[in-house]
């Protein structure tokens, strides 16, 4: 191990409590995506006095930091998300949210508690590398079409090599770090219908178009995209998560609504999926006679981490054991959507996952109102990136 | 025409005012199916002095009417029904409803109205005819299980030989008087049914059994019932008026209501459309591994009128006609259900109807807040009735 | 009863066992529909001598016969249809088929007898009534597009006033005859449709268009043309009867072949079904990218039986029984489709039945290979339109 | 490289001439499934003066060649199969079949003529390795239940430690060999399907049971087994190929067969399918009172490449590169099931595939009537093997 390495370990290692402080202050004091004033102005705060450059508003609430060697190297960006979740918190934590109804049910609050003491002691370490850090403060990762993407097109990119961040996992064993390499979390389109038929006495529903059966009858022919249309080795699903159709028992229905939500795990998947559910439903409209209001969106890509990056942090990771750490194993891919991925698409990067669940805890799932981390994770979060951090420089060299 | 038929139609005219007067106060009071208790009150009272026997609470707020001639002969029973509906009125009439959100947007004033001036005229007339007059004043017909079954089930009928009932029609010309014989309104079942599945994120739909496309194919597989199972010969619909599966987009429904209506021109369709649609619910339910929770309540039989009867009724009304009567049509069949109904299978019955629309008259339909009659209908519901009385007297000699 | 119909039905009676023979002779030679020469020459030949006026080759082997008494009056067409059906008679009746594969299974040998026997009375008596008779030998009433429209086409109505018809009826009792007035047979219409998709191997589905799914998926929609489009009132069936698609069970089949039949009492049906079937093929390929041929042929209308005449032809045979002649019944509606309906759709026209299976008789239904009649029912047809006949021009007078 | 691989390549390189030979005899003369009488006969009597022993008939017509070098050491097994295929051939080779409608279409000609020549040469420097080679010459690869578990049954792996085989593959380039460890091909059930419907005319379908429509409504709900009910992670494919419902247009069809393939690369999937596939029959079959007959038969398992051995197979292929190789590529799971998937279950094995298109050739798909591989994929295929097995037991001393 490298004097960096080592020394920035230790730093990191001294600040443990504050990490802790500063993730119960955040997990306090939650916003919802695209709201997040408060948590950025926190953030911006902290830098105050710091030997940064930071930029504000970027891509919404997002804050951009550069910690500069002064010498010539990489430039690699560490990212951190920062919204909460519109969820109100039954966890009974003396640190529980203040805010009603909002809650940080996903960890990021741990995320950005880590990333800020990582990145101050990297910028009191900046003598002992050469090249650039920038820290990527992320809001609005929770929705659709996510803060990422706004980063990016606000520049938050420029100059950057390669994109690393990590995000702590409740049901995964605290102590182990896991990673895949390829396609690693789905990519995501939602979309939201209305069927229009019309109304009639149900004893004479030749007078009426029955939007009740349409609907059903889209439901049914839906199913076939994914056992019929898109490439069977491409994990692949289709979700009518909302059928509205509550009306009278003897009158036909004159409209219904329905919500679902498409995941893939291979982009090859999103326009086949697509044009096939425009098909349908345009087909079993023209079936019934009826018509339809179809609001399609897009969202997240697939999640592709870079293989050579990936393979290039396990083995850092591998080769650089900390005591808190004993594992590093490959999850393979996961079914959630990360808006991470945009970043992917710009750079290669790697996301990966640190365990957050201790022995025998209880791991209510992301976005439960029960969710909670095991804080020891915090610090293994904070030390795995950094020796990320410190061997990326060294290595380079 | 006989001499009581003469004076009685004389009589019938001469309150003509007096039965709108009624009908408006009536109007003016609506009360819901089952909560009839003033409007049972005022219909006691109005035969307080009148020589006739009155039993109050038959079946509810039924009230039956005994007019005894004292002399021997049949037992003719006449049905007028009284409720109102949850119907907020939209008329503007100055005799509007004075009950917030209760109407009487089916007619029954007007067939309360007319039938207790006929009860008056004929109690002053009851020496001018041979046997008994039985006047049966229902509640709740507009709500299943409805008044009639409950009033029979309390003697309404006892001594009764027919029942002879009518009914005021918007959409239908006034002046016109409307039968059919046999199979004449439908007979009808509803459904509540809950299908339970199970929740999961729209991502792993394998954890979860989805409630969304069990009711959908519920609603498909219940349409082969009346295409497949009943006899074609026998009018049947199957209607799914409700579809109650509002959830999130991302996540499999754990649970949908359905409800629904069926009616049929055929008793015998009744049976073979329970036992598919409770097959169809199960085998649905086997095939996605959900359980269900159906309540499906058989309520009003299909009125069959006595083919005898109304082919003498007809004739008596086609043979005596009056000022105001232009015409006696054969309606065919109609779709509502009526609880009339169960008179018929208890007794050889009649049910008609009287044309309430009158020349370029807008019709709303039955049961819409703006629902409205014209008033002359009253006259010749009660002169219709009346001659149909005294004929049936007459000829019964 | 009049001279005329008393030497008619004598007449009649006596040439009974000459209508017995005619009819094993044609039915030992069977034709097919539109191949019917050797069975026309037979009738042709027939009338050789007799005093009327014969064309032949009216619509295809079509044979009008006019009788014309020479006196002024009205002109009553009486139609019996000669074809037979492709199927391999098993009756192992002494006169059974001698034409291998072509049977008379739906009874028009009995209808040819006994209207040659008839014909050859009313030439004799030709004298004892004014007017004329035009006899209407009619071939291919089995096969759509028919008979009846060709010699329709071709004048056999020029100056007819009336046509009536009967059918000897299997499963109908011997000494009955049978009537409905207005819709009394079914209308009908027949389908091919070809879905084309494309193959592919099963394990990879996405490379294919799944003809198999694609008709299932027709096959389920259809039904709710049924259940949902028509007028619940008006009995309709749509049955697809064949579902061609044998193939691989490991390759996604390229294509399908579906045939099926439409029935309807009411012809505002047809154009409902025939609207919602080509909605509904467009639609379903659409939703699956596969491409279809239809061909939907509209052939026989519904049957409507004149309400006047058929209640002068009703009266006729209920006021002038004869010693065979048991009961005169109303049959409702009946299922089976007739080219009969053409005839009444150029004139009022009645269309009755005659009961043919004896008391304990096995009834085998009209085109099975067992299919017969009890031969006394030919009697009873010639008598029951005899007295049609001669009291049609009685009573016009 | 050692002495052994040298001289074993060197050796198979001068009899590359009548590997060609064997191959085009074997072309000439092909055998279905379970019938392979003569190939059988033949590859014993090339064995005939060699010095190995020989056992016949192990698992029908399947022959076991040992090979013992007489020194102690690992026994590895390789496995060629040697049926063909009821096509008949369109490839107008001068070699082609001369049975007519059997043809070697998918490669196993080439698969034996390679493993004989390779036995001979491998018999001729058993001095030159230290442990046993066992040649599984296995019949009726391409019909489940297949050869290779009959063979297993009648202890063809007794005292086996390893077993490698390889597939040429018309589709993958020539020069190229090709690999994937883990779940490499699919698993694979089959389903026969018989419901019974009852017949009844079109007119009248609640006389019957549409066995069209219930197997439609099959086909239908089928789709949700894969969209619905296993891992999406876990390709998965169902499909019905054969849909036989052929019948009369205007008649219920009263019975109608369905065959089908299942395909799977997780074992998980197998229960959860032919669990949900029954419950979707019985359940269908419920709803509309339909029976059936069912044969669902599970065949070749998902073939899992052992990943050590895959490995260690892969890196001596890698490192031990002979003129005519290339590239050694991934090349993913592949749709087809395999029957060698039993070997794997038994011991840790490893298939892979010798690319078989030479470039600008034209590449039908395996079974196909103009299949062909261009024959210097024999010569790769049997050094790519020798390579394999002088290395496997160099690197196991």
């Amino acid at each position: 191990m490298n004097n960096f390495a080592e020394n920035l370990l230790s730093l990191v290692d001294s600040k443990k409590e504050r990490m802790i402080e500063i993730r119960r202050y955040l997990h306090a004091h939650p916003e919802l995506s695209f709201e997040e004033q408060e948590t950025a102005k926190y953030i911006a705060d902290f830098y105050q006095n710091l030997a940064c450059t930071v930029k504000k508003n970027i891509g919404g609430y997002g804050i951009v930091v550069e910690i500069d060697s002064g010498k010539p190297g990489k430039n690699l960006a560490l990212r951190a998300d920062f919204d909460a979740l519109p969820i109100q918190e039954e966890t009974g934590l003396p640190f529980a949210s203040e805010n009603p109804g909002v809650m940080h049910a996903c960890g990021h609050d741990a995320h950005t508690a880590y990333m800020l003491i990582l990145a101050e002691c990297l910028i009191e370490l900046k003598e002992q590398f050469s090249g650039k850090i920038t820290i990527l403060h992320q809001p609005a990762e929770e929705t659709p079409p996510g803060g990422a993407i706004q980063m990016i097109r606000d520049g938050c990119l420029d100059g950057v090599d390669h994109v690393v961040g990590c995000h702590v996992m409740s049901g995964f064993d605290l102590g182990t770090v896991y990673y895949h390499t390829g396609a690693t979390q789905t990519g995501r389109a939602t979309f939201k219908l209305k069927v229009q038929g019309k109304g009639s006495h149900g004893s004479m529903p030749n007078a009426g178009i029955d939007a009740v059966l349409v609907g059903s009858q889209i439901v049914v022919n839906l199913q076939s995209i994914v056992s019929r249309r898109v490439n069977p080795f491409d994990m692949t699903t289709l979700t009518v998560g909302s059928f509205d159709g509550k009306g009278s028992a003897n009158v036909l229905k004159d409209a219904v609504f329905l919500e679902g939500d498409i995941r893939m795990m291979n982009e090859a998947s999103r326009t086949l999926v697509k044009e096939a559910f425009e098909d349908t439903v345009k087909g079993i409209c023209e079936v019934y006679g009826a018509t339809y209001e179809l609001d399609y969106v897009d969202d997240y890509p697939v999640l592709m981490n870079d293989q050579r990056l990936t393979e290039f942090v396990v083995n850092i990771i591998e080769q650089h054991p900390f005591t808190e750490l004993k594992e590093v194993v490959d999850s393979g891919p996961i079914a959630p959507s990360e808006d991470f991925a945009y970043y992917c698409q710009e750079r290669p990067s790697c996301f990966f996952y640190v365990g957050a669940t201790g022995e025998g805890q209880v791991a209510y799932p992301h976005h439960h109102p029960k969710f909670d981390i095991d804080e020891a994770s915090i610090l293994i979060a904070a030390k795995t990136m950094a020796t990320v951090v410190s061997e990326y420089f060294n290595q380079e060299k």
